[in-house]
């Protein structure tokens, strides 16, 4: 019986579901909320060593250091990417308006804590353009430039306290790192690790794409060396793009200057080392170089002084003093915060993912909350502004071989040797040489603005959700852009589980399969049975929706059948009465009947009850209505508006049903909350008033454990023996004459 | 063969889906996107006719409108729950901190629009009481008594402005509700009555809960005759119960005298006309009647002046004037206008449900929206508070067999009445009676209050819901309870999405049946072949759950089993070396290959990529690792932190992965996105590079198309042919040897 294809033979009984679990010794799981929350505190030795170890991945990591092999990389690629770090600090505080020097401090002190609870062995810790600029909002929101600016009389013009300001700022950025570091630590420890997936991807690029085109545009003013007041709130970034636009003719030239020199030796760097990568031992420091070069040019030659250009200023040597964060500040930057704690996270995640999956360890997501909220939390004190992965610093080291936190270690080095000795040196650099720095970084940012061309052809969804988030965050700002953006990507969620899930299906010929006969055109219909698959989970969103489909697909309202019945019976009673009595009599009778209904809608309980059932009347007695609509329609109707009441004059009595079994499969129905349930209880009790079994097939195990708990079997009186294994078993049981039998016989010579 | 029980049989091809889709002849179908939108905007008059038809409902009933049989029902119950509205609109109007004329006006102009454009018939629009509280915290907030309060020298006392006062927050009251009216008109253009939907049942019983509660305590104060001062935003609640516990030495006899036997009498009246309502013939209006003696009683004996009771007070009579909205406020009360319009909505369309599904008529969703906006536009220009359905009033015209607008006709007739010849004397009605109706409707709302009990035996996460909601709407204030309570019941969704979805399942003896092995005892193992199903949509929330959840239930890893494999093969060929060369030099050789990983990672754009796909790397070339970890781990971890890194000893080979297939069942993924079928095409890629195909089974249609569109078949490489119609074909491909076909000859007697 060798054949070229395999074939799918079968001939075992049909199993409703109580069937089949007493056949095969159905055991019941029990998940008890109680003894999952006992385990979770319970306290013996191991567990506290298993957590000591778990939240602090350094005594793991450290005893197996393996000494001789791994040192001599991990030296020299933390000092390489230390050179790339002190730039990009230093950059990245002028997109959060704060002094240079505070990015240095930003790339040091975050970087202990994440030495010791750092699951990620390559990750560095340190400044995000994305996090420093939405940190700078808030520092110019709270501290706007006209809260320090002053007149002064002897100089006839206004002069803005700049040290007030910047002090301001500071504790500013300290208060907000410590509160997002706060929030960070309560979701590590709430186990909240997985919040951070329902950034979804299009999100995530729409939203990195709008903020690279702001740091873009908040870097111009330093790059042409114009001055432009600081915006912050909706719409910043359109009034700082007119007023750059307004102020181009104040370029500064020797600005300009140095940062078009510095960027196109940077983007020429850049694509040589690229391609010659194979011949270097390890990355260029070209940023570095190009820093200490502009430097040198600029400091000596007086530069700064002969052209008025804006430059990185005095870098206070030494370490700063730790301060308090300003809680009372915290009222105003609560959903900033929350955005930083969340971005940040994400961003932190999936580079460590990347790493830990390219070099084969795992990453604890809820740990890594915990690490990088110690981080921000550290440094908060040293009134860092927010940090998170530094992306191209993390790159440096892994593509130089680093393989532990080691290379952190040597990241920070190089960074404190500038805090201590160097950055006094740095004072001459001009700040359009950082401003190229962060602009020539945004290339590949920026190339993400054809995403939307790419996305539409895959998934109109996605690409509306990158549009969404890219408008938002572009146009309101970085942290209403995180609130719409993800509050979108949840609603297409939503959105998704209303739509287009349900079609009438049919036999298809000689199989047990069931398919919807719009697209397979070999089908047999199986007389008096319905079936209708629906898939999605069924719940509070769609419950409605479901319900409407299932009448739409089947062409029987049900409620407004019973209810033709109904009023078909009155009418005969009525006709008999109006034989014996007048019409005058009968109205005022009917105004009698009225009373007794009452009966049913009097008591306010009695309407909260039809409230919650939304629609449950249907089982109870109603007043006659005057016309009754058999038409079924659906919720998304277009414009059968004029024909919506098609009075059906009661003469003849309303049609039977057109079938006597409706199947509903069940297999894309995930879950169903207590809506759903409530939907399908009333959708069984009302057919069953019409005499229509109603059958449920290829019920997912856990929803028919949500089935049990929520009662539908036991208060709802949908019986067990109505729940099958698969449609086809559901087929059989609805038809007692075995033609199935015949099949086999038939089957074989059927097919081909 | 006629046995008692029928049977399954079934002897085909075993079909994957190419093969199933040409036999049976698949047409593919569109939905272009284009189309619809053509359709959608497609001009032509019977177009035009069936929009004025939708829009304007009336149209439609008033010409079948059958004088005789219903005019004489619908004026009886339009009066006699007319009698109800005056008294509860006054009422509601002192909960919006409201003159109470304001009641009778917001219980009279909103019904105008309805009358032409609502879908409901018997429903009659006006005063809810949630709704007057929310309107009423916005007026407190944007005009406080503060604002309007003087010292007077003359008096030596704060005097407030209460005239000023009262138009001030007249106007903010007719602003919110032209904002809500405009936001409800603009929903309901775009087709958005689904977005009501998004109010899941547990949340709208835990809100409307909390707001009865807060409701009760704010009609304490007239109730006890207290003077309280009026508080707003969160915590409000609070104080203002403290304030009136404090207050209660200040009782005003008279005031809650009057309060208590008026409710007394209400609530002996409720009951006994509930229990002889068949003796009734319409629905006894003891509302109207109460007020009526007590403003008898109260006025010509001068109650108010002797006990210096809280008074109605004068009652402008005649029609107000017109003003226009301010709508330099809206900035300010955006959120609560958002709350209100969709509370009121979800109020109004399930009351409408209730009443069609009881009449046996359709009510559309949309167009509701829309009239319930244009009810509230034209009610703003007189300054009402924002109205949905009356709740009591509908009821009673329902229940005294009212048919059809007209009864709202004649409710506005008596409102009229009242507004125009009685109000004036209704100033002497102590405002503690209106508290008392106010305080005796809301039993059935706070018996809810056990709710959570009995949510938490059918479903815990609805509990959660309730309980949120109630706490957040208590606590905070009403729009935020709509809020939180909204984005929990959303969250909840998503967390049903995360977690217990996925098994791993084997075949039930001698069926085409995959269970759960922990579930069902009677199992047989197909060697070679895993099999995991999965039931939840598969999108950027859970994919990385997904691929942890399959790693976990096949016990196999595919990235580290292949890093393992590369890594065993770089040792042996590094041994090779060893022989020949010295150890030093071995080092430096492996820092000579550092630098060929180094094109890997370089530039930004692949870590880009990298950060995109997450963990994909493992397709890629990695510098060696360390150490591997076969051990798979779930993302909910419980303490395996200290072992988390298993040194294995490379010196064995890594041994062969388990299985030669691995089939997926997708029967409860209803959708899919774009980072679940990268998460798809990845695992493919990966166990492909093992040599284990990737069977995908039950793929529902919609995801089918879903993954055609986006590419995964075409750019993921996943072959077309590994989809099956269900897990038995899968498996039955999987084992070419057809030990199926014996299945046919055993199977009968093996069963039983």
């Amino acid at each position: 019986m060798h054949q070229e294809r395999p074939r799918y033979v079968i001939d075992r009984r049909a199993y409703n579901l109580p069937d089949f679990d007493r056949q095969f010794d159905k055991k019941s799981r029990q998940f008890p909320v109680g003894e999952t929350v006992k385990k979770l505190f319970r306290c013996s030795l191991p567990r506290l060593r298993g957590l000591v170890f778990r939240h602090l991945p350094v005594l793991s990591w450290l005893p197996k250091y393996k000494v001789k092999e791994n040192l001599l990389c991990d030296v020299i690629s933390g000092v390489s990417a230390g050179t790339i770090q002190v730039p990009q600090g230093m950059a990245f505080a002028l997109l959060a308006s704060l002094p240079p020097v505070n990015g240095l401090y930003s790339s040091f002190f975050p970087l202990f804590p994440y030495f010791f609870m750092g699951t990620a062995h390559q990750m560095v810790p340190g400044t995000f353009a994305v996090l420093s600029i939405m940190a700078g909002t808030v520092c110019l929101r709270l501290a706007p430039e006209s809260g320090f600016s002053r007149f002064n009389a002897t100089l006839n013009a206004t002069v803005v306290d700049t040290d007030g300001m910047t002090g301001a700022r500071l504790g500013i950025s300290g208060s907000l790192s410590c509160l997002t570091a706060i929030i960070q630590i309560g979701l590590g420890f709430m186990q909240f690790g997985f919040v951070a997936i329902y950034l979804s991807e299009s999100f995530v690029r729409g939203f990195m794409t709008a903020a690279g085109l702001q740091i873009l545009i908040s870097v111009l003013k330093y790059v042409f060396g114009i001055e432009v007041p600081p915006y912050s709130g909706p719409l910043a970034v359109i009034y700082t793009l007119r007023d750059i636009i307004r102020g181009l003719p104040d370029t500064n030239v020797a600005s300009l200057g140095f940062a078009l020199v510095s960027s196109a030796v940077l983007i020429v760097v850049k694509q040589l080392s690229s391609r010659f990568h194979h011949k270097l031992p390890f990355p260029v420091p070209m940023e570095i170089i190009i820093v200490v070069v502009a430097t040198v040019i600029s400091g000596p030659l007086h530069l700064s002084e002969i052209y008025h250009m804006d430059i990185v200023g005095e870098i206070p040597l030494g370490f700063p003093s730790p301060t308090l964060p300003t809680v009372s500040q915290w009222d105003d930057m609560l959903s900033t915060a929350f955005s930083l704690a969340i971005v940040g996270y994400v961003v932190n995640l999936a580079i460590g993912r990347t790493l830990a999956a390219r070099h084969g360890y795992d990453v604890d997501p809820n740990q890594e909350m915990l690490a990088l909220g110690c981080s921000n939390l550290l440094g908060s004190f040293f009134n860092i502004h927010v940090v998170c992965c530094a992306l191209s610093v993390t790159l440096a080291v892994d593509s130089a071989g680093g393989a532990s936190q080691f290379a952190s270690l040597c990241v920070m080095l190089v960074v404190m040797v500038t805090m201590l000795a160097l950055g006094a040196h740095l004072k001459p650099l001009p700040k359009s040489v950082l401003g190229a720095l962060i602009a020539v970084n945004l290339k590949n940012t920026l190339l993400q603005l054809s995403d939307p061309f790419y996305l539409w052809k895959k998934s109109k969804l996605d690409c509306c959700v990158w549009v969404v988030s890219f408008l938002a965050t572009f146009f309101l700002s970085l942290p209403y852009g995180v609130a719409i953006g993800v509050g979108f990507s949840i609603l297409v969620v939503i959105f998704k589980t209303q739509f287009r899930n349900g079609s009438a299906v049919v036999r298809i010929v000689d199989t047990d399969i069931y398919r919807n006969p719009k697209v397979y055109s070999q089908v047999m219909s199986t007389p008096g049975v319905k079936i209708v698959n629906y898939c999605s989970p069924l719940y509070f969103a769609n419950a409605e929706i479901f319900r409407q489909k299932v009448i739409k697909k089947t062409g029987l309202d049900p409620g407004k059948l019973i209810l033709a019945r109904r009023k078909f019976t009155e009418q005969q009673q009525r006709e008999k009465a109006k034989e014996e009595k007048k019409d005058k009599q009968t109205r005022r009778r009917k105004l009698g009947s009225l009373v007794n209904m009452k009966a049913q809608t009097m008591s306010q309980l009695e309407l909260q009850d039809d409230f919650n059932m939304n629609d449950g009347g249907a089982n109870k007695a109603e007043p006659p209505a005057s016309t009754i609509n058999f038409r079924c329609k659906d919720i998304e109707l277009g414009e059968q508006a004029p024909d919506r009441e098609p009075t059906v004059p009661l003469e003849t009595p309303p049609p039977p049903p057109p079938f006597h079994t409706l199947i509903l499969d069940l297999a894309g129905v995930c879950f169903i909350d207590l809506m759903g349930m409530k939907v399908l209880i009333k959708m069984n009790s009302s057919y069953a008033t019409l005499g229509i079994e109603l059958y449920l097939a290829n019920v997912q195990a856990q929803v028919c454990e949500d089935l049990e708990a929520g009662g539908a079997f036991d208060d709802g009186h949908i019986a067990r023996s109505s729940l099958f294994l698969s449609v086809h078993d559901a087929v059989v049981f609805a038809q007692p004459t075995s033609e199935d039998s015949s099949l086999l016989k038939d089957g074989p010579h059927c097919i081909k």
